[in-house]
């Protein structure tokens, strides 16, 4: 598609670069940004700016922050003892999103895949031992994907983390709440038999 | 949903104010943001303020431009005698992408609706008048919406150009190209055996 403006051509283009996005979408939030107040565009683009410019990763858990260490480790009130190891901020997100956990977390920043060529140096594993090391905490919870670089990762740190902490566990594996066991797949069902839960 | 960072929550905020474009959506962009290149966020928001402040619109026929005057009314390749009445900008870029035009355009801005309280006056409609008294062209066609407003406007435009022009005509309405006749609305199938194109 041509434009009749070079402008316009280029800010398609950079919106157009993002993911999930297309040209067609990108020009209809092109024309209603130049529809919309000039305010709208200068909140949205200063807010990307000062986003990437000044984002800062915890020095702790390496969340993101917006100093050097992040709001859920500046927090008192959280427990100390735990400490939750993620994959990324997403899954930060989505487990403070449960409100269920007030303990602290760690991200790796991804997980062990020898197919991507990503070994446990690439990972923030070695300041997660030295911080066990140091905090001392009750317990080390893995909070990764259910799938063999996440397990894989986990029996990693695992033998890593062996004679620092007393107990290590990771999230229940099972049929979704709300999940017919029909629709489960096999695997998933296996697992929610093999790791059941006492009732009494 | 809670973040942790203030500048990533005013980020995503400011994401999702784009119209289609939800509270996760925005989330996964502004990530996909903070893990690219820095140069990207630059000239991402480099393009949309420059498309904001930098932006004109032509005085000849309200298309978007670079300049006063648009790559269009500036191309003395194109047909000078015809004028496209379309409603935005967007229908400049769809009749430019099939290729089978090369006369000029006039940007109306939008179409005659009391609903939307949207009279003639806040239309370029004035402006075209005087330009077609000018440039005196042989053939004004009308390339608007196929609804009551769109058939209004174009009414109402025939009218005030009685005299001025030779041909006044609009763009045919039928049957879709590669459309079933079993699958097509009675009004457009009324219409186009109607209007029905004589083959000899």
């Amino acid at each position: 598609m041509s434009y009749s403006s070079k402008l316009l051509e280029e800010a398609v283009q950079a919106i157009a670069s993002l993911p999930g996005i297309g040209r067609k979408t990108s020009l209809r939030l092109a024309l209603f940004l130049l529809k919309a107040k000039k305010e709208h565009t200068d909140r949205l683009t200063s807010a990307l700016s000062k986003l990437r410019s000044e984002i800062a990763y915890c020095h702790c858990c390496h969340n993101i922050a917006d100093h050097s260490l992040c709001s859920i480790c500046a927090n008192p009130h959280r427990d100390q003892s735990i400490i939750c190891v993620v994959e990324n901020i997403q899954d930060v997100l989505a487990i403070e999103n449960t409100e269920k956990y007030r303990g602290l977390y760690h991200v790796l920043g991804g997980v062990i895949s020898p197919v991507e060529g990503i070994g446990p140096d690439q990972l923030h594993v070695e300041p997660l031992v030295q911080r066990v090391q140091k905090m001392d905490p009750k317990e080390v919870i893995f909070a990764l994907s259910a799938t063999i670089e996440g397990d894989t990762t986990a029996f990693y740190i695992t033998k890593k983390l062996k004679g620092c902490v007393a107990r290590v566990s990771t999230i229940a594996r099972g049929v979704a709440v709300g999940g017919e066991l029909e629709y489960t797949d096999e695997i998933t069902l296996g697992r929610s038999i093999a790791e059941r839960i006492a009732y009494q």
